[in-house]
């Protein structure tokens, strides 16, 4: 399972005054608290710095890689800044992301391929909101399409079906689970990844419908997924998940978890068993 | 959904001493707490007193019927202490539980008939505890088989497939959930229920898998649940799992539930909105 940690986005105050001051010891600290709390990938975004994007990346990918071992996922829709951002890089990166939009993924693919990186691929068009499940499934046949021509293995993609709020759209959530069961068996080997808290937007009580939002995913099939690690109710859910569909053997990572500390802790309540 | 609150059970130390001792007051507090908390049904259960079940159970049902208004699920393997018990009773009783065993079954359904009572009718036959579908689905077939010889509706039947020890049997989560959809689809109208607690037998942290497993028993199609509904975090998840399968219009329960202050609150985790 991919997890990737997305704290360090300059979307966050915290973050972007983090980077504009090459405050290399914070935002160190943020991938290393991550990696800890079970991120396979770090996440870094410097998106609100359109003009100095690529020099923000490319000092976020070396800060970051000097504090932890893992790889990092460049999350950026320029195709030049990615460029910039992985001369940089060592491992297996995750370029996050490609659309259908034809001159953002013509762009993007060649170094997919050249990096022979793993790629999240947004199921949706230029702009546009996916709103149902035949939207997304048109956007990512339009995106296999350009993958496979350019030499791209499926078994690199991540597809990321936009999760929308279910507030707006009662069958938003139910579409987006019936999608990532479709993707996977449609396009075999490839895997599905998503950002959850979108799901939420607008309700209260947000940890509580994402992380519910996690497990029902999981069970059709998600591998990967875009989330604050250190968040342990979140974490937990993710594990607990793993144990239930019989991916966490003997339940040693469930455990051991437990014992280091990582599983949210909850007052005891004693269960009446049941027969 | 069928919420069957289980905190009137004689396992329990603090509600054996209150049955002893007719404590009507401590009985009536526990289930107004569980109606107010979300329950639909009462469950009653004085399994430990042996030579007085039926006399503990008729005093189980003035007592809770004197302090809510739900019906009770009354929950005694014994024909003669169900039939007692149910002579006071008002409303349409749930009777927990039939199971394969013919001697129970044949004493049990003429009741079930006599008062159209909803069943739960445990997937298990004499004794043995199923180890998988098949097995659940035998028991299931035997059950249905006398169930319509005695011409009980189907509708009435609220299956409990028996969740076992996840610790125990790495597949037996999935299984279980491969049931409740097994059920639902063969016997058409009837419905499913489970006591949770069982899946986490053995592990640590043991709320977080069985809230986690009861998100993806519903989104299976489990429309009833046997549990502890003053437990929030049980209870939240609940809520969400019915607003993410588009079961809650408008999502004006979940909403309502957290303005009463009915859903657990966790720290104010502020997340990274996705593109």
């Amino acid at each position: 399972m991919l997890i990737v940690g997305e704290r360090i986005n300059s979307s966050r105050k915290r973050i972007r005054k983090a980077i504009e001051e090459r405050d290399a010891a914070l935002i160190g600290n943020e991938a290393v608290k991550q990696v800890e709390a079970g991120a396979t990938h770090i996440d870094v975004n410097a998106g609100t710095n359109v003009s100095g994007e690529a020099e923000d990346l490319k000092w976020l990918v070396e800060t970051v890689q000097d504090a932890v071992d893992v790889p990092l996922c460049i999350d950026t829709p320029s195709a030049e800044a990615q460029a910039e951002a992985l001369k940089l890089h060592k491992g297996q990166p995750l370029i996050n992301s490609i659309t259908a939009e034809k001159e953002r993924a013509e762009g993007m693919l060649p170094i997919v391929k050249e990096y022979d990186a793993l790629v999240v691929a947004l199921t949706m068009g230029a702009g546009s909101v996916p709103s149902s499940k035949d939207d997304r499934m048109e956007a990512a046949a339009a995106i296999a399409e350009m993958v496979q021509a350019a030499g791209i293995d499926l078994c690199n993609v991540y597809w990321d079906p936009a999760v929308s709020a279910v507030s707006a759209d009662q069958k938003a959530a139910l579409d987006v689970v019936a999608t990532v069961r479709e993707l996977m068996d449609t396009y075999k080997g490839s895997h599905t990844i998503c950002g959850l808290s979108n799901i939420s937007f607008g309700l209260p009580q947000r940890n509580i419908l994402n992380r519910t939002y996690l497990a029902l995913l999981m069970a059709e099939g998600l591998d990967g997924v875009i989330m604050d690690p250190t968040e342990k109710h979140m974490m937990s859910t993710l594990m607990a998940t793993r144990v239930l569909l019989g991916e966490d053997d003997f339940c040693m990572e469930y455990i051991t978890a437990e014992r280091e500390g990582r599983l949210a802790a909850y007052e005891n309540h004693k269960p009446v068993m049941h027969r």
